[in-house]
């Protein structure tokens, strides 16, 4: 029997579209240009990669300098949760001249010296697939000093030119640890990071968004299609639909703009829990006063990290206002909130099972209001579904881009590097990049007591055009319903179809 | 805000693909031919509709009969369970010049008389687009005198010629009580079934599937494939994913020949709880023991139904052994048989939670084994998600060319039969229709101490080429990672991706 499908087979042959200037890779070179000033605390940890400027990646002039290096040797590692396009990146560092191995595993790879060669027909099978089923991820971070010192000894062996780090926001600022490190230790390999999460929360001036986002958001949107097509049909069903995202929601707004369903909970909105509740309540009072008994609601996982009420319990749990919130929340709540504490002894916010305490809340109120109707509910979470989903064609060529910017950062010598491709709601050709350094994103931030650099999360910001946007129509799909449905992602046919990125990038 | 998406617009241009015979329906007639003889016992029941032939439609003649009917006017209703394509089914009535009303919300729309006129402009935004949302559905039985009399009515007032019902086994049984029902009363609308169900499990000698399996099949076989992805990427979960289809098996054998899962457990095979809790806890150890961590399970929603343990414990739950067998539960699931009856004090086997049942005795049973490694379970249900989807190009096509058949048996007289498309795995214009005595289908059951007539649910067949087929790879699938990713459903490109069958119809 046959292991791949049509549809695999179909996309191996898929060739990215690429920015004008990554076709003539060997007239590449970086130009030097003003970036964003890091915050003055980062110099002390990081002395060496501290001033470096932001790059351009430009066509070199007639008189300009040849390549770097003609052979270099770099290392990749995927770190943390699947999102798609990953491969693409190694695809492109195949192609771009690199003798590339990869680590198995996620970082931990690196710090243990697990590897592979990947040469052209390793890569081969993985074109434009998804996943990161190559080489596994993991979520280890190097930071003790036998991790560095095992990390040092690995890259040494290898010989490597570069390292390539493809991760969310922990990921890079280990990148730029790593870089800083090897520079402190002479050693020539260069650390190069590449923006990856599905989450979409790491951004900045210079990264529009991270890979993987837009595949997932598309892939969750096909399904909360379905699923609402189901409910208007069925006229029967509450649907809760939890969203995959850590803190931020970007990408409940996403789907949101793609499906348009009754209600979707953004939690940088900072509601309280009850008022949430009440909400949830009004909508299914109000769409039980017209005859509809059903509805779609989108609930992102980290709703529960913004509510006032909950941030003030897990600062102050004794506190009497404090203790007056614990008890109105469900047995079962209370538990979680008393037993479930890290090592550290907090709360694990992101185990309390948000859509249960809502619906919990919900039914009282309902019963409260002495409601008529019914609630037949229906939960869903959407998460891996989508995380390693086949990469839209947006993706493909954003990784590959992102891959061939990174080749081009080892054999250029950069390091404490993030690849940058700007202009991105624009075609490929049209694309810009960059190599920013790292500080330039992070900020030192306290941590159990010590001062920790960090690349902070980029959550919904509420005054965006996206999330304007989405509250401007967000009233008119409450009791009306003018659910969307984006249907499966295509990879042939109109580029309308094909090519679009996904609604929350294209306000 | 524009509320329909680009690749429902899209959908919307796209002109189904027919069979030649649909081409010039004004030359298209009936002629018959010997169909299967009906259980005897059935003419007590059906006098009126027992003895007639099967209908096959053919090319009129140079000499042949002009059409019954030059305009003609049918009622349609979609019962039960979303599936995609129907919305098809009316496009093709209107499209085949029938002057079209529909009842809403289900059968009761037609005892209630609820109904909309659907003109061309109506049906226009729907064509080719999943879910039954232009009309709703219900589950509905139209079963008593009342009923009965009520449904007359209706359709005297309306002065239908026809009445098209979409609907599975119940509603298809339906069909030819209400055929039956209303020649008794001497009432000259015609009924007409179309077979719809995801579930896979109404097929006959002319039925060689129902509408809707393909593109639900497909969809969840996307989702599959995506998990299993991540599951090979992440190296840490075991996936358990449940998979709609009521007792049948259908959709989970055919995702499995998709997607290759490490373990599909196919509720025809009869396999005891224990057995299948071993089966599963060998996996997982086996697994362990070359390094494996994670997996993925389909498990079909009616497993359990077919257990012998839990089938004797039903029957008898006092005998000393159904009692010994009842002891090894879990608590939860104890009282679940205890507790939830239906109203006539039978056990709703269909409401246990089978993914907790096996989910909490595996990892009893790893314990005994004194296992070392980890066992992290995700747990996920497959089913609204994929129910309303849009069709794919088969579904489109097939649902168009049973909309048609259904208007040409209206127009030409035909009551008491379903719709019959053959040689599916042929190109549409190869595809051969039939309009087959609903009796065919049926026999009697007990039901209650009364005899019912019913279409009995077609299961898995065991010895069938599919399951056969299946079971000759499924052992390599165990340890070795076969995993296989179909990807989004697609619309646009080469036939070999967007008008394949779904696979266990092509085996």
């Amino acid at each position: 029997m046959n292991n791949t499908s049509p549809l695999q087979k179909k996309r191996l042959e898929y060739k990215p579209s690429i920015p004008e200037i990554l076709k003539d890779l060997k007239n590449a070179h970086f130009k030097t240009i003003k970036g964003t000033q890091p915050h003055e605390s980062l110099k002390k940890l990081f002395p060496k990669t501290f001033d470096q400027p932001t790059h351009q990646l430009v066509q070199r002039g007639a008189g300009g300098l040849p390549p770097t290096r003609s052979a270099f040797k770099t290392g990749v590692v995927f770190s943390g949760g699947q999102a798609a396009g990953g491969h693409n990146v190694i695809a492109a560092l195949c192609d771009a001249g690199a003798k590339v191995i990869g680590f198995l595993g996620g970082p931990s790879g690196i710090v243990d010296n697990q590897w592979i060669e990947i040469d052209m027909e390793k890569v081969a099978p993985y074109r434009n697939q998804g996943g990161f089923d190559l080489l596994g991820s993991g979520r280890t971070k190097i930071e003790t000093a036998e991790q560095l010192a095992a990390s040092l000894k690995t890259v040494l062996e290898h010989k490597l030119d570069g390292l390539v780090i493809i991760g969310g926001d922990d990921s890079n600022t280990n990148a730029a640890v790593l870089a800083e490190y090897f520079l402190t230790k002479g050693c020539e390999t260069r650390v190069i990071g590449v923006p990856k999460t599905i989450d979409g929360d790491l951004q900045s001036a210079d990264i529009e968004i991270s890979f993987g986002f837009d595949s997932a958001c598309k892939t969750y949107a096909e399904i909360i299609g379905n699923i609402a097509r189901d409910a208007l049909s069925a006229k029967k069903y509450y649907h809760f639909i939890k969203l995959m995202g850590r803190s931020a929601s970007h990408i409940a707004l996403d789907c949101a703009l793609a499906t348009h369903p009754n209600l979707t909970l953004i939690g940088e909105e900072g509601k309280g829990l009850h008022k949430i509740v009440n909400e949830i309540a009004d909508l299914i009072c109000h769409r039980y006063e017209v005859g509809k008994e059903y509805g779609v609601i989108l609930v992102p996982e980290g709703l529960i990290e913004f509510m006032p009420e909950m941030k003030a319990l897990i600062k102050d749990p004794t506190a009497a206002e404090n203790q007056a919130f614990f008890k109105t929340l469900p047995e079962k709540i209370q538990n979680q909130l008393t037993m479930d504490k890290d090592p550290h002894g907090n709360v694990q916010v992101s185990k309390i099972e948000t859509e249960q305490l809502l619906m919990d809340l919900v039914k009282k109120e309902l019963k409260k209001r002495d409601f008529k109707g019914k609630l037949n509910a229906q939960e869903h979470f959407l998460g891996y579904e989508g995380r390693a989903c086949m990469p839209s064609n947006f993706d493909a060529n954003y990784c590959y881009a992102l891959g061939l910017l990174a080749a081009l950062a080892v054999r250029e010598g950069l390091t404490g590097v993030i690849c940058s491709v700007q202009n991105l709601k624009k075609p490929p050709r049209e694309w810009q990049l960059k190599a920013v350094p790292i500080v330039q994103l992070m900020h030192l931030e306290i941590r159990l007591g010590k001062e920790k650099p960090v690349i902070k999360k980029v959550l919904v910001d509420i005054k965006g055009e996206s999330f304007v946007y989405f509250s401007h129509f967000r009233k008119s799909w409450e009791i009306e319903d003018h659910y969307r449905y984006p249907g499966p992602i295509q990879f042939f046919g109109d580029p309308e179809l094909t090519d679009s990125l996904s609604l929350s990038l294209m306000v």
